[in-house]
């Protein structure tokens, strides 16, 4: 006499030929669904040698599976493929958290930085110009200018950049009237050591987990090509002439829409070989470095070894 | 016999009826001349009872006061005005620093930190949720957020907000991987504790500078008041219904050009008074508040005595 069996999220059935159930085992918990196959093969022993499965009736007979199918529709079984599946979908969320992840948070959060930082000390800036124009004019990092700001006087500053230190048009101020400026210094102080924090992070983590492109294009240009590529694996996947241009998607569109020329390189154009190199070559280097950016991802997705020096040797040689 | 005396900002000069230069003092430094009016005092009387000031010159004949300015066209002479124009430019910029930019900058600065702070913590957020995403959704406040990442574990977290603490479908993080969110934390838990201190500073400065109005309007509304209006001077010359919109200039212009009403409120619409009146009362609160907000800011800038508590009592029926 026929039966078939039947398995899903919440157990594994077995069905008569009239599609009544004859025998089940339920899943109680996450560790015998993840059994799944083993307590299957346990209820086919028992009813063999009658027994289809799931993946032959699929084949077979679209209308048997139509008819077990049916069997599942009643409120109880609902209630228990709504709590089965938030369970597995849970897990699988749990899991799901990798170093993509990370490096993604990460690099975003160092960009961030970088803006609010940038906001904060052009503020930082017009309020010290009150007390001492003369020096924001002198210091063009914003870093240093906020470094100095924090360690030294009005005084001090002057003569840090060869200015007479009597002589200032800035207003003498009392302290209280110091103070907020300088407290404004030190929270700018703290987000660029925080920036310093987060970049020795994502360097070890790239160090394990992606080493080759890392070494290739430098930890923030590889972070930034995984960013927005959103993970390592589609990274991988992509090819080189991608990778060139990724970051340049407004110059790409621009580009397929009008007559406009094509990008010649998106994020990697931040990366030294590129820089470096003069204008008319530009696009034939980052051509070839994103040749070898491509490469370096498919071998780190796939956990190869360590090539990336030897492919920095051979585009060294391609770009001679 | 006529002489013709006029004093500028390089010195006193005595002119003879040709305009030939007789007697002179010139100013050797800033202070002579601040002096400049005893300075001419002093010529004036070795020359007199023949001599004409510049005020008659100018009121009298304008031909003469051209021959006269035509004696300063040498090149020596410009040379004179150059340097003591940048010293006494100088100078009223040194002494034009004041309560009034303070103001600007501390509550610009503070309004920075507020939007800094959020974008940080946004990404605070999205990157905790990797570990504990069911936390973020339970507590509204940004800070009161970095305040609990800051000091508490994930379970502890959990408990806090009454969620079984070992249920969470965020992932198990090494310490390695949840240490540069608690770094983030940390710093924005600092930009928090700067901007107290840019707002307790505020407090303190318009407690001496402008009383009456930071009673009335409060500290960051009065701070914002005089920020929009550049100045406390010309925030006291302005009429009260100019202070009840200050902040609503879009609404304004949008008024002015098209038929869309006019605005009811601007800054002062996040003034405890109006928030709390019912809609329909709003507009009338805010014509109240501004105009009680507009007298106190013409009493403080003409230092006047402290009559906020009395202008509250009088709005207050006002308003019933």
């Amino acid at each position: 006499m026929t039966k078939y069996i039947f398995t899903n999220i919440i157990g594994s059935f077995v069905f008569d030929k009239d599609f009544k159930v004859v025998d089940k085992i339920e899943f109680k918990n996450l560790e015998e669904y993840n059994d799944k196959l083993k307590i299957e093969e346990k209820l086919s022993e028992k009813h063999s040698p009658t027994l289809i499965t799931k993946q032959l009736i699929n084949k077979k007979n679209k209308e048997i599976l139509r008819k077990i199918l049916a069997q599942f529709k009643d409120q109880q079984n609902f209630s228990n493929f709504y709590k089965q599946n938030i369970i597995i979908t849970a897990k699988q969320l749990k899991e799901s958290v990798n170093e993509d992840n990370f490096i993604v948070q990460t690099i975003n959060n160092i960009e961030e930085i970088d803006k609010v930082a940038n906001t904060l000390t052009k503020r930082l800036r017009e309020w010290y110009e009150l007390h001492c124009p003369e020096f924001s004019r002198s210091i063009e990092s914003h870093e240093k200018f906020t470094e100095l700001i924090l360690n030294k006087s009005k005084k001090d500053l002057l003569k840090e950049v060869n200015l007479d230190p009597d002589n200032s048009i800035g207003a003498d101020l009392k302290d209280k009237d110091i103070i907020p400026m300088i407290n404004l210094a030190n929270g700018i102080h703290k987000l660029y050591d925080l920036k310093k924090k987060h970049t020795k992070y994502l360097d070890d983590l790239m160090e394990k987990y992606c080493k080759n492109i890392k070494t290739i294009a430098g930890t923030l240009i590889a972070a930034k090509l995984i960013e927005h590529a959103k993970s390592l694996r589609s990274l991988a996947k992509m090819p080189s002439s991608t990778v060139q241009i990724i970051g340049a998607e407004k110059a790409l569109f621009r580009h397929l829409k009008t007559n406009a020329r094509p990008p010649k390189h998106g994020l990697i154009i931040n990366h030294p070989l590129v820089t470096k190199s003069r204008p008319k070559t530009r696009g034939r280097t980052a051509r070839h470095l994103a040749n070898k950016i491509a490469l370096a991802a498919k071998v780190d997705y796939n956990k190869g070894e360590f090539i990336a020096d030897k492919l920095m040797k051979k585009l060294e040689k391609e770009l001679k």
